[in-house]
């Protein structure tokens, strides 16, 4: 069995959506065993209703829990009971194999950063985003991981690598994408483009064999799918990502509008919906889980605060596959084997 | 007469289009006199042919030029007569008013840094690119001016005020926005996100009385029009632009696949074809004329490198409203001001 600690109280539909992915996921994977951290008052009901079979979770009770618009560092001090910071505490106790969690992104991050221990040799976590890219073969998974996007702003070359390294074995082990090509994100292809940091790590990543490194890619390349790994600093990652959301959920709108002002735009729109579906379907959160949080002992899924019922399932099923394919241990591994080759010289 | 410098042989397209471009921009402005730099063997036939008035032009010879592919450094070295070198010197020697390029951005760059003085006050030059945003009422003009985009890829506070500066007046003179509204693009909106520089700079810009500082913006708001000027360094502007331009060329390659492929959507498409062009149109670089280089004692554009006549024709106006509204010399007013303040404490 596998113990997935899940922060119950954690979104903007939780405990219902919570309970209810919980129970999804129990139902589609007879391997999981959940831990739901939160209020034993209002999940207690929402468990006997749904009818999860007693044998395969357990309640942790605590009554604080941290909203999503709490400021991170000062709800965290004001509730040393809440969930995410209990759920993160099982976790270095050994009392679980990963964690989920769709509350407060800044406060996940910290909480986890207190309180479990990071891998040895890995500097820094990293906040990693799974989003769909073009698909270049018919065997494309057509997944691109971009990391970091706003644990970690600025970066050491030696943190970036240790990010190649994360993104790299969150691809393999968890999206099953062989041999993963790694990219770093930059203002141009050349090897020596960028300031310092970047140079430096270029010139790191590219003496690594155990890296699939690819070079340099610019910001028009992130959504082609020419790498499966994108490394960048969080500051540069967070708001290149938002900046396509931001884009993505524009053209939605203006589609949404001509749909209502105009007849034959919206004759046009219906006789594409088939296709706006399919892309829809491709960037829906709700399909992918939820955005991995790298670089601790234990794997940590941030679910998206909007999760419902699914995206919860498939958070949980991703923190399962994690646990199943031994992503940590094989991180660990390759670090090792990093900075032992570095040591040889 | 407004005097506007014009790289005859830079662009994809040069000398034709220049020259055309150049021809259109005489007609239809009588307030504009072109000095066209390069190869008089190549220009000479063509403005023959296009009649363009004696009295409105001269041709300043030299045969040397950049192409769009050359490495900045190395060709600026190596072609010391090169078109866009004599442009520059032209412009500092007080024999223009402004200068246009369509060439290898890079080279256009270093080529004014090298040779235009910087404007006192101003530490760094800034790529600034404009491009349309949501139009939130009836008024509002539907442009947003980013900078840098690639001039300067890191920058102290004092050149990011320096860079909201300049934004607040390209934007007010050349773009005709009234008081600009200008934001800092940062992680998160409150005042004390992202990094040291960024903290730094939003409380530096809170206290400028001449600046109309709405505050942080975050990735996702970029296109919606919430600011008129978004300061960024250049290394985050850089990736930010591109990864939006490869978004909205990747959305547009899928709808053309889907045309290809499938009779329904086909008819579709065809339905939105209005729709299309008119979001084509605001996004159409031939509109817009070109990304103005900021912070030198006289306004540099770079146009677009693909650039037909139209564009270029746009380029030269855009050149000649920064010098009929004196747009260096009111931004040299602000920052002077700024400064005493400074001073003053």
């Amino acid at each position: 069995m596998y113990r997935i600690v899940i922060d119950g109280m954690g979104g903007d539909f939780a405990p219902d959506e919570i309970v209810k992915g919980v129970h999804a996921a129990l139902e589609e994977d007879p391997e999981i065993f959940a831990i739901i951290v939160g209020d034993e008052k209002k999940l207690e009901p929402l468990v006997e209703e749904l009818g999860l079979p007693a044998d395969r979770f357990r309640i942790v009770h605590t009554e604080q829990f941290i909203t999503m618009d709490d400021p991170p560092k000062e709800a965290l001090d004001l509730k040393p009971e809440a969930s995410i910071i209990v759920a993160s505490k099982l976790l270095a106790a050994g009392e679980g194999d990963a964690l989920v969690s769709a509350g407060n992104t800044g406060a996940t991050i910290l909480a986890a950063s207190r309180n479990i221990p990071r891998m040895p040799g890995i500097e820094r976590a990293a906040l990693a985003a799974v989003f769909p890219a073009v698909k270049n073969h018919p065997d494309d998974p057509g997944k691109t991981i971009m990391l970091d996007v706003g644990a970690t702003l600025h970066c050491t070359p030696n943190q970036l690598v240790n990010f190649a390294f994360m993104g790299k074995h969150y691809a393999a082990e968890v999206l099953g994408i062989e041999n993963p090509r790694i990219a770093l994100l930059n203002i141009g292809e050349e090897d020596t483009k960028g300031h310092e940091v970047l140079v430096e790590t270029h010139a790191k990543l590219r003496e690594i064999p155990e890296l699939h490194f690819i070079g340099n890619v610019e910001g028009k390349d992130i959504m082609r799918g020419v790498a499966d790994v994108i490394v960048t600093e969080g500051y540069v990652g967070n708001i290149v990502l938002k900046a396509l959301e931001g884009l993505a959920e524009l053209a939605f709108e203006m589609g949404k509008k001509a749909w209502k002002k105009n007849v034959v735009a919206k004759m046009g729109i219906a006789m594409l919906a088939p296709l706006i579906r399919k892309v829809k379907h491709r960037v829906d959160y709700t399909e992918y889980g939820g955005a991995p949080i790298l670089g601790f002992q234990k794997l940590v899924v941030k679910a998206h605060g909007r999760s419902n019922a699914k995206a919860i399932k498939n958070a949980i099923l991703l923190a399962k596959k994690s646990a199943e394919n031994r992503m940590v241990e094989m991180l660990q591994h390759s670090i090792k084997e990093y900075y032992l080759h570095m040591l040889e010289g």
